[in-house]
């Protein structure tokens, strides 16, 4: 039979992917409840925010008193799209960032109008200054299996991207199925290669549950090796290209499936739920999710 | 890496599982509709309904008009739980049937109102005689991992009465995780145990996506060489236990899942929509499974 992992590690991206596109407006005070609440759960490391123009993401305009409000534990990350970024950021005293490129060209262009090769020529002196300054950086990697506008992603160009940022020293590569299409045959393959490749890089695999495979890939990644997921409470934050189709994995989900396989990720399941229940309110979708439904109809 | 077989297998049961515990009635003609258009999409297995008393199960009153309307291609069970339905499924045409049983005693009493011996000992001469008229018998296993009353269930004793079923030399064994809490790890293990101790036996897996643990375990059953899968078009279907939640693993996504991975099915995606929408406007639940999501939302 496979091995598993004895634990493994949720990176929560609820407070940032999972609202970045929420419409309703979340109050700080909303987001800073449901931020401690997770912690509380057991959560260490999570995307706390993003430091975009609050023209593009009116969401996170309130990133600075988020990073000045959420507890200092374990690694809280805050996404940052270019330098201007990065440095108010740090200046708000965040001391792990994460940053962003896809692996397909239509997809780069569409979202920060550059190609990929631009992208990266763009990241490179500025991870390159993170590491010199000692800061934790996550390289976030979408469309690594499929792109909406290309198709299916060749997992040699997914693995020539995260090599390149391997060589500029990032801490973490956090490989995403953007789009919620890829296999657990797919998963398996690529997310075996990444850890044999890179041994001595944090591999964290990201998936959407578009297709209802999410959990699929994840047991697949186990296999492979993998003991770090991104996860959302929730399940927060829809795929802008699948409109009505889930996206992110829910947190609670995934904690339940490694719970009962034996595999601890040191965060309480009720407690996550509890957090998620402060949250509920304040978006505009119900959520629906396996371990969250049950929670609300308990008896 | 594992290796995955290259074709499976889709019994489909909404016709029967799907639509028994839906409150609003449905016309016969609607359901011999669905029928048709799950034929078309080249379902050639499938639970068409079944012969139990009308007082207990007002949708599958019209078992025989099912029976005689519905083409006879592939296999078309029809469940019966006692001699008096067995009786009538052959009359009415049926050449393939289902019976069922618990593992758990409570289960069973709750359900039928005997202990688990007390079913198997009725079952065992019924089942002698139809394998004596040739007839094709498939035994469907519920609570095969966990039990709504009871808790986990030792696999051991889900292998004990398999065994029994197969000795009296039962086609198919179906076996379900009935609440829809069993792990991957446990999918792969029980069902390699099964797969090798009746290498003669059709070995069915049925699970259900209440934690969206469904596809995973799916996955891993394919990996302990099951090439033969449950599932109910649209997820139709609820898990009586646990109110709200979801219930069978919706065909449509094991399909695509299937296919992503290059394992045929014989079915047609998108024609498996179209039946699908064929039926949606007679349950009283809204129909919100990945693959139909996206159809429902295509451009």
């Amino acid at each position: 039979m496979f091995s598993l992992p004895k634990n493994i590690t949720i990176i929560e991206v609820g407070p940032r992917d999972g609202l970045q596109n929420e419409k309703q407006l979340v109050s700080t005070d909303a987001k800073l409840s449901f931020i401690e609440g997770l912690q509380k759960a057991g959560i260490t490391e999570m995307e706390l925010t993003s430091f975009v123009s609050p023209k593009w993401v009116p969401q996170m305009a309130d990133s600075k008193e988020i990073v000045a409000g959420a507890k200092k534990t374990g690694r809280q990350f805050v996404l940052t799209p270019n330098e201007r970024g990065i440095t108010a950021a740090l200046d708000a005293g965040a001391d792990a960032l994460a940053v962003f490129v896809g692996v397909s060209d239509s997809f780069n262009k569409k979202n920060i109008n550059k190609s990929t090769a631009e992208s990266m020529a763009a990241l490179k002196p500025l991870i390159l200054k993170l590491k010199d300054q000692g800061v934790f950086v996550r390289a976030c990697i979408s469309t690594a299996f499929y792109c909406p506008f290309e198709g299916a992603i060749n997992p040699e160009d997914t693995i020539r991207l995260c090599s390149e940022f391997v060589d500029w020293g990032v801490d973490e590569l956090s490989v995403a199925d953007t789009i919620g299409m890829a296999n657990p045959a797919e998963s398996y393959y690529l997310f075996d290669q990444l850890k044999q490749q890179f041994p001595n890089t944090l591999i964290t695999a990201h998936f959407h549950d578009t297709r209802k495979m999410a959990l699929a890939n994840i047991f697949a990644a186990l296999q492979a090796g993998v003991d770090r997921f991104d996860a959302s409470a929730g399940g927060l934050g829809g795929c802008p290209f699948a409109p009505g189709a889930t996206g992110n994995v829910a947190t609670e989900d995934v904690v339940n499936m490694m719970h009962r396989m034996n595999i601890e990720t040191g965060i309480d399941l009720e407690g996550l739920c509890e957090a998620i229940e402060k949250i509920e309110s304040h978006v505009s979708n119900p959520i629906n999710t396996g371990m969250y439904t049950l929670y609300k109809n308990r008896p």
